[in-house]
């Protein structure tokens, strides 16, 4: 192939708010596959808040993006060139192709896209890592019964909405917590949440006491700080909370200090960290049921694009302080 | 029969730390029993940290003592008087009969004692209900593998020295956290631990990582604040972390802030908290053990025993502050 490579490297860790400035654009040589590889023309690349975590060399679950790598990041596209039996030119794929236009695979970690009936797009959101992580963190570690009330933070955002939706088909009361008044109507009207709280309308504690009559069994936890604190004060006994994530907490130098704790012992609860990728197991069954209910309208989804790769830096700054809409992507082509 | 009884009451709700003039001790008059009923004097009254909860109105999973009641707690001792077929005068009992020299029973949460190898007062302890917290919140909750590292704090208490003990026993690296030169050397010389911090050293984070060489599986969480905070961050992944209480934080009138609440969606963590009152189907199964094991002089537990009722409310305010060395018994005979 003829044309140059374009990819996003990290340029520098952030302490504190990451910055445009800590990201570099660079043009790489058109990269060359050998016996058992394909190239892939990356279409869409997905945005995560986990991303924060890679770009930081604090311990964590994943090994950080060095200094001058390209970030990594799951992206779908087309196999352009192929030297491997099992995936031939024209294929659909989905894999941890990082942050450029172009990617090598070799077949791991990558999954074919067979199924036309959902846009290619999805398979980054509602049916890619998102959806699954929604699907495994409610079912799973939330273990939510018929008639019990799930609350969900950054309820607008790829995982949330997933949450509440999946929440709304087992039979239960779908609470979200959203940042404004145009994420809070989408919430309840769009995705069909039985109600939702604007966190940023300033009477946290009191709009979530009225949305949750019957208190809360299952909190999925997207967000950590005070949404996390106020809500372990609505917890019903023997209430679970699976940690999805902290993103009020990956760009702060301070963290916020939680003072109910005393809830996790008076109400029994269950807090449990979770991270998708050590449930593997779970993933087939997860695409399928997510497959079913968003080819029968039962769970929708919304998308944020951001056009061209040089984008992906402000964009991704923007999911980190709430700016997307539904799932955040970059289109690359 | 003649005598009066005497019991101790709840005389006012402590607003942060608890005091003696928060109790009153009473003179009534000796209880009459009906059909079914006996009548026990109390040879030892059991202190423990959860009754600081039941002095308080706030919400918790135990309904508070109220104004001018006698306060609630469990105690051993023998009928003295009885008409009710199952029990008969002579009988060795345990029950929760509260801060008084007489109680009343009908056999409702009343367990004889019919093993006489180990001392009445061991049934308030590592033979009663710590003891069974300690068991159930260890195994059931932590659910220690062979080879993992367990720490507890307040490690010299009734719950904390059962909890080390039964973790050696199941091949476990114990570690203990505790206050003073004294407490240390005894849970190591004495209970046998692997080792123990000082958490009054004023060098948590280091001799905690010292002394947790692979890092920790299992935390048993005693007592809350600034030292679960630092255990937080030295967790491994899949840690389990049982919260049986969170002594340090039930007589402050602001909470600690906790910190390091990252560590439990990155090193994937359950923190769980419980109750021993909600697992009571493993009750005879930890009894058998845990008299098994004291019997062979395999757990050890020690006592802390103030002389008479009148002594009951400056011990208890003692227990609240670490100053008793293992369990603490108030003897009323």
């Amino acid at each position: 192939m003829s044309e140059k490579n374009m990819q996003i490297v990290l340029a520098r860790r952030p302490t504190g708010a990451a910055r445009e400035s800590d990201f570099r654009l660079v043009e790489t040589e058109a990269p060359e596959i050998g016996d058992g590889q394909f190239l892939i023309r990356n279409h869409y690349l997905s945005l995560d808040p986990y991303m924060r975590g890679r770009m930081s060399d604090a311990k964590s679950y994943v090994k950080p993006v060095e200094i001058g790598e390209a970030m990594a990041g799951e992206t779908v596209g087309e196999i352009v060139e192929s030297r491997n039996a099992d995936f031939k030119k024209g294929d659909k794929v989905a894999g941890p192709f990082g942050w450029r236009l172009y990617g090598v695979g070799n077949g791991e970690g990558v999954r074919k896209i067979e199924d036309a009936r959902v846009p290619l797009s999805a398979h980054l959101g509602v049916l890619g890592m998102p959806g699954v992580t929604a699907y495994v963190g409610l079912l799973d570690i939330g273990q939510p019964k018929r008639g019990e009330t799930v609350v969900v933070s950054a309820a607008s955002g790829a995982v949330g909405s997933a949450v509440g939706q999946i929440a709304k088909i087992h039979g239960c009361r779908a609470v979200g917590i959203a940042g404004g008044p145009e994420k809070r109507r989408y919430v309840v009207e769009q995705l069909g949440f039985d109600a939702c709280v604007d966190y940023k309308a300033g009477r946290l504690w009191e709009d979530l006491k009225e949305a949750t009559p019957g208190g809360i069994d299952v909190y999925f936890e997207n967000v950590g700080g005070e949404i996390f604190d106020t809500v372990l004060r609505r917890m019903n006994p023997f209430g679970r909370i699976p940690v999805c994530g902290l993103i009020s907490q990956y760009d702060v130098t301070e963290p916020y200090g939680m003072k109910n704790v005393r809830s996790i012992l008076v109400n029994r609860l269950r807090v449990q960290g979770f991270i998708v990728f050590d449930h593997q197991s779970r993933r087939p069954a997860a695409l399928k049921d997510l497959t079913q209910w968003v080819s029968d309208g039962r769970v929708k989804y919304r998308e944020t694009v951001a056009q061209g790769l040089e984008s992906a830096p402000a964009a991704f700054i923007g999911l980190l302080a709430g700016k997307n809409f539904g799932k955040q992507l970059v289109k690359l082509i």
